[in-house]
């Protein structure tokens, strides 16, 4: 059946008893990609019925489907001209997790961070209302991607809009883990009510609005996408789908399930079990703490896991632990409120994904100088390479907004260093750069973790040489070590330098190294353009010190090669240590 | 009666005569203090009932009350030992036009974005909570804010709180402008069914609601926060009040009177008028272009008027204007999807609220490399100057994103050329920092605006001179011509560059001048960290070059002295070649 699949259209064509053997299909594919590629699971078992049901009912590409996060859209590129990358394991990698337009007509936008299709497709309507076209704009929305706020400024505009716009709401009762939020106690009652209940919450917004008990009955969603095509005004097509569906382990515990690495298909046991350090020493600090410190709360906005918090230490936090569901923006300035209001909150998320919050960290954090803890994980060019979750863009974010501590620790112990004083101390709003840990194992000059770090901006000098020294910032420290361990087998003993603060110089130890030295680099893992070294250059302008500044140039990178990046920019100690002997 | 408050703890002795008789003369002081000092007015003729209601029955600052943008606080900050500034114009300074821990105790935070108090609260009351208090926590939210997603992600948490939270709804059916959006459907017919109207937006995220018909009425208004005080539930409190009520002018005008200049109380006719050339040229710019290019398309977020766009201006663009409401987020990504549609969007706002935008701007818009164009005004030192307000972070907001076009114009012309061309263009996302003319009468060395701009990052040199090179950015190319003119009168023929594009380096350029200039010097009307000049001092870190880089230290500024910040950093002619000249 997959085989027949070239494009929609070939959809068009089939019966019921067709439908379902594709769906099966389909699914099963999904399932044997998934088990040796790691990706999406759960959401997509979810809406393979959706999105036949979809490709079957409207004329894409004609008709535009904007999916939002676009990690359930699996089975969308299955049916729309990409079914090898899902059937035939030689070509498992040739198309991204996401929607991406240079892979297809059919895809609209490249995205990957929550609850924006509806704005997105709210663009694509207006334009194509201003062009007189009569094309159905569609966005799917769900899977815990409702809740970010801006998915609500989506629906404002739309339910203003007056012409066709068909927002499919796919209710799965999950997030990444469960849902959070007020307005999922009315979706339940949506839910139990056939779509009765009161106080409707896309109508509040102005669309009307359908419901389909079964959103994993291909022919129910088929009659219902009939019955909107074409429709001159926004609607809302509410669908409740199984997260995981067909796969009894995924069906069963669906946060595990929600993105999965490799893992036997028959069992369901993941191939290579991979536990982060870093999150399990958070969560088992954190726990620790909170029974000495009432005021301790650990917030997540729908990824708690990042921090280790399982559900089994979900529960143990008990009230000490908040899930805001996705909404990153309302994390952090509750965050403000509850250093305010005497708490000591620490909230975690990925570097991609503080994206989202810089406004409510500059005016609602910093302004008021409010100290809450931002623990910034996977922020490291060894980290996420999807171009929609480059985590490298975190210095050039956080360490240019005044008041905010950003820290870098170099290793375990200076984190939980670091982690400890920035929620015990109420002075500072912090964030710490939670290390990714590459180059840990040179230890040629050991880090010492500080008992506190209230003396801001004092870089810690881990050897003391001459001529050339090194800062390197967090991740990269290990660099640095290694680069002068390669440049002591030239002849030359660097003093290696530990910056550990992101915003703030050292200036009198900056003024202090050129008695002895000539060069100075600089290494961080990140994004040069408004990053660390460019401050140290700065600093240096004016003097005859010369300034190598080491990192990642700023540009979009999707699905890079880790080695290769890191050998383009002379990220290793061999190159580093020629670039710097050539300014000798 | 003015003089008697002192406290909250003075309003909860009076009777409804003598409450009556001091909102009467709070509305008087008020405008009269607007008569001659800037500020916002229809917004706080409007609060008066309620805010005096709120501190008569609640018990503040045990109870807490969080203000959304806060610029509906004068009234609360009457009542709150601060009435002196409202009455006593030797006083007026005394407060800023925004709630300030610093002030007052009464105040919890300071804010002057929308969307963000239920957020906040939301944090006081999870702490209060933690910590088995019991007091009100209550967030005052309306006047166009509760459109900006976040507030909706306020609610989300706040409806699962299940314990008390007051938000005050103050719905004065406008936001700057008129309202927009679908949920403003849902909104008038609650007020037209006196709170009964079924799909009701608040109860749909899982509060109780209570609605206020006559939200001027302070007896009504009493009786419905008695009514909810302590109240062990979260629950809105919808009041329908008159925007710039009491102020014939402000009545008839709304929009006009939602912040003023000074004016005449009797007539209200303006003191000064002051039209911004730069908004004018962009709204007569834009609307001469419309009728050429049915692509292009004018976006607001409630602001209309910074670019111009007077309500007859408004309507003569008809279907080609969008406001979207407070809600920048939802206006940049709609922005791209409008781009991707083949439309020409241009979204205009102030430099402080782009820093909501900037995932979208990342991610919906330069990821996906759509070419809409973002008008940034407002952006430089000498521009709004509260600290919630501050327009000079811009630069390392927006430079250090990949794929966007960030273009500094020096003068009118070039800024017409440059949006001229970012408009007609198809490949680039391209922002635009709108100038602020602080220098630009000096013209010794005529910026030439160009046909277009597509070949990037090519810096212009005004003045070939030799030794000292000024790249004066944007607002700052005047500043760098006059310390030409005065390092020519000690002797120095000085180079004068200016650089157009603030997102990449002209290291064509940058090698040239090594060959007979030994100082480069950058001067931005902008935070030094995260800026331009720091990616010139990192470009020629390698070389003898010696770079000064001027520009604001970062740091948090509060009604700040332009003059003194200037002098402070040497942004003026005479410090700048003075510092110069001690390179050389």
């Amino acid at each position: 059946m997959l085989e027949k699949i070239k494009g929609p259209e070939d959809l068009k064509k089939l019966n019921p008893q067709e439908r379902q053997e594709l769906i099966d299909e389909m699914r099963k594919a999904m399932l044997e990609r998934a088990s040796v590629h790691m990706g999406h699971v759960g959401p997509d078992l979810g809406i393979v019925e959706a999105t036949v049901a979809l490709h079957t009912v409207f004329d894409s590409p004609k008709d535009k489907i904007v999916y939002d996060v676009s990690h359930q859209s699996y089975p969308h590129k299955m049916l729309t001209g990409r079914m090898q990358a899902y059937t035939d394991p030689a070509h498992y990698n040739d198309v991204s997790g996401y929607t991406n337009p240079d892979e297809s007509e059919h895809d609209f936008f490249n995205v990957g961070h929550t609850s924006t299709s509806i704005s997105l497709a709210s663009g694509l309507a207006k334009a194509r209302d201003l062009q007189g076209g009569k094309e159905n704009i569609i966005a799917v929305i769900g899977d815990g991607s409702l809740s970010g706020g801006m998915a609500f400024g989506g629906l404002d505009t739309v339910g203003e809009l007056g012409t066709n716009f068909i927002v499919v709401f796919n209710d799965n009762d999950m997030s990444i883990a469960e849902n959070h939020g007020g307005m999922y106690k009315g979706i339940k009652k949506l839910r139990e009510t056939n779509g009765q209940a009161a106080d409707n919450l896309f109508r509040a917004f102005g669309l009307d609005y359908r419901f389909v008990a079964d959103g994993n009955d291909v022919e129910a969603l088929i009659r219902a996408f009939e019955e909107v095509r074409d429709i001159d005004h926004p609607v809302v097509v509410h669908i409740v789908t199984q997260k995981g569906k067909g796969y009894a382990p995924a069906e069963k515990n669906k946060e595990d399930w929600h993105w999965h690495m490799p893992f036997d298909l028959a069992t369901g046991e993941v191939r290579e079990p991979y536990t982060d350090r870093y999150g399990e020493a958070t969560a088992a600090f954190l726990l620790q703490q909170m029974k000495k410190d009432p005021k301790l709360v650990a917030m997540t906005a729908a990824v708690p896991m990042v921090m280790g918090f399982t559900p089994e230490r979900r529960k143990e936090a008990g009230s000490q632990y908040i899930d805001v569901g996705i909404a990153e923006e309302q994390a952090v300035s509750m965050a403000s409120g509850l250093a305010k209001g005497g708490m000591h909150p620490v909230f975690a998320s990925y570097a991609t994904f503080f994206q989202r919050t810089y406004d409510q960290l500059f005016q609602d954090v910093c302004v008021n100088r409010n100290p809450a803890t931002f623990l910034v994980f996977g922020a490291s060019m060894y980290s996420m390479n999807d171009v929609t979750h480059l985590c490298f863009y975190d210095i050039p974010l956080l360490s240019n907004i005044p008041n905010l501590v950003y820290l870098a620790p170099a290793t375990l112990e200076e984190y939980k260093a670091m982690l400890g004083w920035a929620i015990a101390q109420e002075t500072h709003p912090v964030a710490i750069r939670v290390p990714v840990p590459v180059y840990e194992n040179g230890s040629l000059y050991p880090v010492k973790a500080e008992k506190d770090y209230r003396e801001l901006n004092r870089f810690a000098v881990t050897h003391k040489g001459s001529q050339v020294a090194l800062l390197g910032a967090g991740n990269f420290y290990g660099l640095a070590e290694q680069t002068a361990k390669d440049l002591q087998s030239r002849g030359i003993d660097a003093t290696v330098i530990n910056p550990r603060y992101l915003t703030g110089l050292d200036t009198e130890l900056l003024e202090e190294l050129r008695k002895d030295h000539t060069v100075v680099a600089t290494m961080e893992d990140g994004c040069l353009a408004g990053g660390f070294g460019e401050k140290i250059a700065s600093y240096y302008g004016k003097t005859d010190m010369r300034i190598l500044n080491f990192g990642i140039p700023k540009a979009f990178y999707d699905r890079y090669d880790y080695a290769r990046l890191a050998e383009e920019n002379h990220l290793t100690p061999q190159l580093a240590a020629e670039d710097i002997l050539a300014l000798l």
